[in-house]
């Protein structure tokens, strides 16, 4: 299992936006390219792979691979099912949350509770211009990695993360956007630290 | 300087489509990815990259990232953009491009006059699943990848670039996007083949 918690700090947090202008409704559109990023290859999903969507540190959306049905390439249709998600969330009481499709539930829980939920599933993974290169790094069984959206770590995500993540580590020189590190990531999973081809 | 090559062998010829259905104008969705994977970083553009996106082996449009003044990340906008360029199509005549926006040209030309005009700029790299291993392989000065969409390259482009290409690279086990190849790519020039971060 391989699993990647985005936090989106401007992120709806209703359904109340436009397909339309996906950049207008905090990003939409970059976190849309994460979650495909993390769970389509080409004509195909990943089933071993879920991702969190930390929506202001208030919802949480959880997409899994094995059980998604429905999950096309392009941004707008995953910006449908987000909304989608977002209009169930009356649904999502307590600890329960609201499944308004196959494969996708949304949590009344923040970044802490999203982090406790994955806790002890596999060694938490950040990425940060002082960790370990990737390279020389062994890939880990059951990685969970988690990146923020356009806008850095907030202090206090920072400090949650320091306390909590098992490594850090570096994917290049270059500053990525999160769908690419996500892509980056990936491929050195794929490929067993860039041995297997 | 990076050049990519990005067939699409079902994008439209003309600016006659919505932007609101990307995925049903011969996946524009798809090739918009590639074109931002291709041309974006964080907060950036690699200005570095020209971009060559061949419309039905009919039209190509040229993206050059050291004079684009406008690309943001999002789907629409970059399709807007390509729609913007085939909306130029009839100031394109003979061998002189229209130029509809700073740093993007549209030509009357198809997938072999578009390797004729990249010829003697660097090496043709292709990705191939009998291609060498990326990590076993030195990444090249000025690298011309050709990359085809969500169908396999045509018999006749296969007997183009066996012909032209002078190397083929595999990026993993891993069937991926277009995008997706671009953007492991470019990690693998950006470490300098995995030893630099």
């Amino acid at each position: 299992m391989r699993q990647f918690v985005c936090l989106g700090h401007e992120l709806p947090t209703d359904a109340d936006f436009s397909l339309d202008d996906l950049p207008g409704a905090g990003r939409l559109d970059a976190l849309c390219r994460s979650i495909t990023a993390a769970l389509l290859v080409s004509h195909d999903i990943r089933e071993d792979v879920r991702v969190h969507v930390v929506c202001r540190d208030e919802l949480a959306i959880t997409f899994d691979g094995s059980e998604l049905r429905r999950l096309n390439p392009d941004e707008r249709s995953t910006a449908a099912l987000v909304r989608t998600a977002l209009d169930a969330r009356e649904e999502a009481i307590g600890a329960m949350p609201a499944e308004p499709s196959p494969g996708i539930s949304l949590y009344r829980r923040g970044i802490e509770a999203t982090l406790d939920a994955v806790a002890g599933e596999g060694p938490l993974l950040t990425l940060h211009e002082d960790g370990d290169p990737l390279a020389e790094t062994e890939p880990p069984a059951d990685p969970v990695f988690v990146l923020s959206d356009h806008r850095d770590f907030t202090e206090r995500e920072g400090e949650l993360l320091a306390e909590r993540a098992d490594r850090r580590l570096r994917i290049g020189p270059t500053r990525v956007h999160a769908d690419q590190a996500i892509t980056v990531a990936h491929n050195w999973l794929d490929t067993d630290g860039y041995t297997a081809y």
